[in-house]
């Protein structure tokens, strides 16, 4: 399918500048675009692929209006404008609605008749699959567990029992939500298991990465609050509660029971310790282990610098004795002073 | 169900203080008890929560059994204790026995007529399953792979060929068990693979979480010892072994030959390099690399400690210099003393 | 199987000194190595083993071919020849060619004659599987999706939709291939997702380990030139390119749009941030997490040296103050200088 920029400005908003007849197809970076393509600046660093790209037309923010005079369209927030043309361009694929042949779908599940259950997958007893959901091979939903209305589960996504989903949730391949938790106690030289009997409850417009796992409650239920996005590979423990809106990125792991404000942004492979708090609009450094609450908004890190393995074999050694060398800075200190004394 | 807290004290032993008639179906913390619950008090930072919980009776140490008069249980250990009551009144689901419709059994393997078998699962030519195996929907058995009695492998575990499991264990969705180690040589400017033909030794008692992942080994296998309690997204290599009852918190990462006690207990996200050893009892705090073999039992840690990202950058900056700043120090104590010499 | 080691000289290559004819079933550590066995000395901490190991014959290295007198074949590199002998004595077992009964082949989907598509698996409409592919049980190959050659696909690893594999390509299990990248955009309080349109394309003699994530491009693809060989639990993000033969070791995340340079070598767990570049021939080490590009070859690191936790405590706050203490020398060099002055 191929638009005309006055169609698209029609259909999202915008003004247009330039010929409104160029007919776009695709989107594109600036560096790629090709004629039928629209590239969109929303950071400076790419202004300078104005002048040599290749598209057919452009999505600008209003300072960068004159900034070229290709057929463009110009917009408060063109990195959104970009991301909502691009939904416009590029509609979920259909899928095939009902119970496919060699799904499994147990006697008393309710399934709802939008929904779209692909072969082998699995319905436990009891689950119930809203409207529009769409389940994809090797997914597994757990006895009891509820999905509410547009979830849409990647191939082998597992859904243990009783866990419930919200509304227009996105799970990615290998997600694992409902897992049970860490939870073991050391009897006379050896580990009880402690019954993880919460659930793991998820708000509506989730997204969910590959491989990420979110553990289900030890007692209370681990949650994950509306409009959160999760990256790949993260391990969410027990009783967490995740924040409305919160972006955490790939590789993070939270331990159990902390709680992590709205609008937090959380850096790859950073690290949360259980049972703390982090206030809303936290934003974590990748890499970062934060061992103590946060109660304030603002940004905190905590990164070893990196450098040639030479100069880090040389300068890490000290860390060790990191103390005697600020007692021997306070001893100097001393000394000079009472040599100073002496002096006066 | 409901018991009285004479029943389960019968059943469990421990000693009711207060009415033993008062009936229970759940286990509960003590801020979300109501009537029909059993809350308990295993660390002191709850305590305040006894005057105000609304649970219907408690599990209390000997010495909290004067704390509150609700009806209660004194037991030594009220964590272990609320450990098993929460088995008792949580038993795990029926699950239907037999090969069910749709798994697919290779007519050489061995499965137990005790043991379930769900619809997609597979099991591959050889392979043994053991009495009162449970093997969920989407698990694949390899060839010759063998299981113990009582093994729960929850939806989409991997086990690969010749694989050895043993009775008792619990291995969540997602975990794969004998993927090929990470076994490379660099031939004429191209890695020559080198076959993993060890196997995957897991002993009695073992559960493993969500998405871990066990390499088998390279020539001799990857063994995990009894009671080895695994949490989810770890990274075991070829040949690790891991010492009887040692508890591994998430996203660790274990490289090749690493050889760990028993009754360790390692932090989420730390890592062990390649080829140590790390004796019994052995903590290792969250985030840690260990980079050389820990004889000594006892505690260690590596954290980077964190700060406001504008704290974080003016410090670790110096980093980078510690050495010379070091230099520094010793040159100025030098001075000093030639200073003080002089002096005197 | 067993070979006569004059027959394996013959296939291999190397010179045999001893009795050619002892007859070799699999090769083995020095340490655990039988009569049937060959066992190899690749690395000098283990020499002291060939004076006790009770292998039947060795593969040694031109500078210890008399350090031993058992049956040897003699070579440039023991370890690669050990690796060759080992693929040589553990082919592949065979799989069963064609679409197995339980397999879900859509109508549209091209299967080469060759390939062994297991029961539970799944090929999308418009696929494309070459020949001799082995595609493991529970595997999922997207809408239009192209694979190779040879390709191996342990079970329950996922491929997206119209994503690129080229031959010789091995897969272990839970890998997932072409997931949505981390793309999104904060619109009036709520996050918008970008449509992930690109795909992921990968080279020839890949190996992919357990439960590695690659996520396809937002707008252009994700790329993993030929030779590449990642470890288990790695996560890939959006529009990277990982060059040719570079090898990368478990639990290592990389973030979008960085660029690893060919030949490179990555540590367990270390990280890349997004839209850096790596040179060529960088190696980096375990837990490291680099935050700026690397223009040149080399080694380079970011640990932080572990002790016992309570030498940490002691050492780690001065981190929260390492400017002021690098001022503090700064104002003592300068107080002495004056002092020293005041002294000439």
């Amino acid at each position: 399918m191929a638009y005309t920029l006055a169609e698209i400005a029609a259909q999202l908003g915008g003004r247009v500048l330039g010929d409104g007849s160029v007919r776009i197809q695709q989107v594109a970076t600036l560096e790629k675009a090709q004629a039928q393509h629209i590239g969109f600046l929303a950071n400076r660093k790419y202004q300078s692929q104005l002048a040599t790209t290749q598209a057919g037309a452009l999505i600008l923010g209003e300072a960068d209006a004159d900034a070229s005079d290709k057929p463009r369209i110009i917009t408060e927030d063109p990195y959104v404008y970009f991301a909502r043309l691009s939904a416009f361009l590029n509609p979920e694929p259909q899928y095939p609605v009902g119970v496919q042949p060699g799904a499994y779908v147990a006697a008393s599940a309710t399934v709802h008749p939008s929904a779209s259950i692909a072969a082998t997958a699995v319905v436990e007893e009891g689950a119930v699959i809203g409207a529009h959901c769409v389940i994809e091979a090797g997914c597994f939903i757990g006895a009891q567990a509820v999905l509410g209305e547009h979830v849409h589960l990647y191939p082998r996504v597992v859904v243990y029992h009783h866990c419930v989903l919200g509304n227009r949730l996105i799970v990615h391949s290998g997600a694992v939500i409902g897992s049970d938790g860490f939870g073991i106690a050391m009897e006379e030289g050896r580990w009880r298991k402690i019954p993880q009997i919460g659930r793991v409850v998820i708000g509506d417009d989730v997204e969910i990465g590959a491989n990420t796992t979110i553990d289900r409650g030890a007692l209370d239920d681990t949650v994950i609050e509306e409009g959160v996005k999760l990256d790949n590979q993260i391990q969410i423990a027990h009783n967490v509660r995740v924040g409305a809106h919160t972006a955490i990125a790939g590789c993070v792991g939270i331990a159990g029971s902390a709680v992590i404000g709205k609008y937090c942004r959380i850096g790859g492979s950073a690290g949360i310790l259980g049972h703390l708090q982090i206030a809303d609009h936290v934003e974590i450094a990748a890499f970062s282990l934060i061992g103590k609450s946060i109660r304030q908004a603002g940004s905190y890190a905590a990164i070893y610098p990196f450098s040639t393995s030479e100069e880090w074999r040389k300068n890490a050694v000290h860390l060790r004795h990191l103390d005697t060398l600020a007692q021997k800075v306070k001893q100097l200190e001393k000394e000079l002073k009472s040599l100073q004394g002496t002096q006066a």
